[in-house]
């Protein structure tokens, strides 16, 4: 059984923070993630891509914020366990808690602390009978390095904005890059949307729309991509990769039937500090849910301070808690 | 008069970040401060010192974060008024504003964010007769840049967290440091107040506990600083410079007469949007408060881009807002 003050299940850049916020009031944390990197949705889905509105940051590469955030709580020593899922959440006698995760780890805390993003991910997956057998082998869900792609034959299909968006990125280094959508029109941004017709009408890429996915195949690794077009066709494609982005479904999970108050796959939350309404557990970042709710990172990073100065006092019930900004205190390490 | 969708009051790290939230709504922005300079506490106060808890930053010195926000901001053209301090408000018929500044400045504004910090602040200056006569000649209220002070004669006085904290830092680079306090305990951290005492029996710095400044003297600049001990006696120091940090003495100003809800000096907001009851003006960073309020840069931050979202209403009635990541959309300079 591993003890801590905090457990945060979720190492997203929110949790990680939620760490230094912890860090600073001499609260020890311990972070679940179910996937096997620290990051969220920074490191798993847009890694390499750059983010504007961090404050004080004209730009910073996700992974790159990641990593600071990373050196940033250092001084705190966090726990991490890794490629789990928390499943269970067991209230104990004197109020606080025991978390067990699928692989049957388990973590005593004083506070939970989701920050849970999206939940538990997984990727919407077209209906292609020998789909698992090319995972890892040219189909793929996310695209974690644009290079991956550089100079090969990449067949997209999806209308949302990461189609959108990753046809536009993509077709500066492959080979060729086809983008598969069903509709004739696209669900992103309109303007996203106007420069991939401008790509297509320019021979930058290939266009298909009103099409589906009908067949892959290749011999130990993808190959080809069969489309079935409108007019009932079937179509060829050349392809080393084929990248369906239909969307994430992501899940709550477990976490649904903790008796939490839940709004559309969020968690209400008390914008006082952040708390459920369950006595010790808080829910900060994308996961949770408010009026006026953004789902920014940096709206996330002011939950967590808010939400520690809360939790403090289930920590240490007999002190009282004493502000100290970090330039005129410092920052203590463990 | 200068018009513009936002009129921001207070150049500090807040209001600046703000223009960023304004900027990616399409919103326009002019900001005005008393100070010369924009960056509020972190350049007037403690531009040369690291903060630590600025997500994604393991440390950053105040003026640093602050040139790295003009950057962030730079691709929305923000104007400027500095050096002159908002006085008058007045509400036009179409719910749109006129602010007055006392140079008689006028800004016309569809809404009006209220980021004055701590307000207009001024120091808190000992009785001493002819104070005026050696202030930039010796006598200062703050630390803008330490290395005035390499290899001089300082004296400090005060018993607060800046005297020790300067007290500490200057020891390093100063000839001789010496720290008058007219009590024998300081009200500043007990940590830092151990470093002082610690310093002073080390013969590292002069420490004068139960003494009052008395006089100053010099030949058109400070020469000799003059306290009374606690035995009545009189002593003489050799200073190029005195010091005295008997804190900032805030004042809401004029902003208190605008109709408000005030409590102690700060402007009560609601959490969904950091409105201030009157319409068309919000309030965010230190000059807010609200239930769990934290005096923190990072919640400044979020109270920004809540507040954004919510104003566009008034500068683009008939147009409804989409939400849009950075990453996927970019930053879109006017
Ligand atoms: C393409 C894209 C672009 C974006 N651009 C921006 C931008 O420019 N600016 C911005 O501010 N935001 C942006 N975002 C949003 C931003 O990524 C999120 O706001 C942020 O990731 C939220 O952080 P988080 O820590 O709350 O959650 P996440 O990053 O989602 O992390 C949550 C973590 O919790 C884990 N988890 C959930 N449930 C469990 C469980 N039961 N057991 C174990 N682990 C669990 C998940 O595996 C995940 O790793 C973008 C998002 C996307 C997809
Ligand atoms: C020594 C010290 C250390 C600190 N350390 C930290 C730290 O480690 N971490 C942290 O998060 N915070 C720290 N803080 C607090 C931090 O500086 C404040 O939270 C931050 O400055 C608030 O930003 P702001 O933009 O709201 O206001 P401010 O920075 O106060 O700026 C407000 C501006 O408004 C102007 N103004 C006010 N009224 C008017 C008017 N009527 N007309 C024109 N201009 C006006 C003022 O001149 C000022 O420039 C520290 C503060 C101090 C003093």
């Amino acid at each position: 059984m591993i003890t801590t003050d905090i457990c945060i299940i979720g190492a997203g850049p929110v949790g990680l923070f939620a760490v230094f916020e912890a860090g600073l009031l001499k609260m020890r944390c311990h972070l679940i993630d179910y996937l096997p990197q620290v990051g969220g949705q920074l490191s798993e889905i847009y890694p390499q891509k750059p983010i504007y509105d961090i404050p004080g940051y004209p730009e910073v590469k996700a992974q790159e914020l990641v990593d600071n955030l990373m050196d940033q709580i250092k001084p705190f020593k966090p726990t991490f366990t890794l490629g789990e899922r928390v499943d269970h959440l067991a209230k104990q006698e004197d109020g606080s808690f025991i978390i067990t995760t699928n692989d049957k780890t388990q973590v005593h805390a004083q506070v939970i602390v989701i920050a849970g993003g999206l939940g538990v991910f997984e990727p919407r997956k077209p209906a292609l009978e020998n789909l698992e057998a090319f995972e890892g082998k040219g189909v793929t869900y996310m695209v974690k390095n644009p290079e991956t792609f550089r100079d090969k034959n990449v067949v997209l299909a999806g209308g949302g904005d990461s189609a959108l968006d990753w046809t536009i990125y993509l077709a500066k280094i492959a080979k060729r890059v086809t983008l598969v959508h069903r509709n004739e029109t696209f669900r992103g941004a309109p303007d996203s949307a106007a420069k991939v017709f401008d790509l297509a009408s320019n021979g930058k890429i290939d266009l298909i729309l009103s099409a589906n996915l009908k067949e892959i195949s290749g011999n130990g690794k993808l190959e080809t991509v069969t489309l079935e077009t409108k007019n009932k066709e079937e179509l060829n494609l050349e392809a080393d990769y084929l990248i369906p982005l239909f969307g994430l479904s992501p899940k709550l999970g477990p976490i649904a039937d903790w008796g939490l108050n839940i709004d559309k796959s969020a968690i209400e939350v008390d914008t006082r500090d952040y708390s459920t309404g369950v006595d010790r557990i808080y829910a900060i970042g994308d996961i949770n849910t408010y009026p006026g709710k953004l789902k920014l990172i940096l709206c996330g990073f002011h939950e967590a301070a808010i939400m520690m100065h809360s939790a403090f006092k289930y920590v240490y019930p007999d002190q009282k808690l004493s502000f100290k900004y970090t330039t005129v205190n410092g920052v203590n390490a463990f």
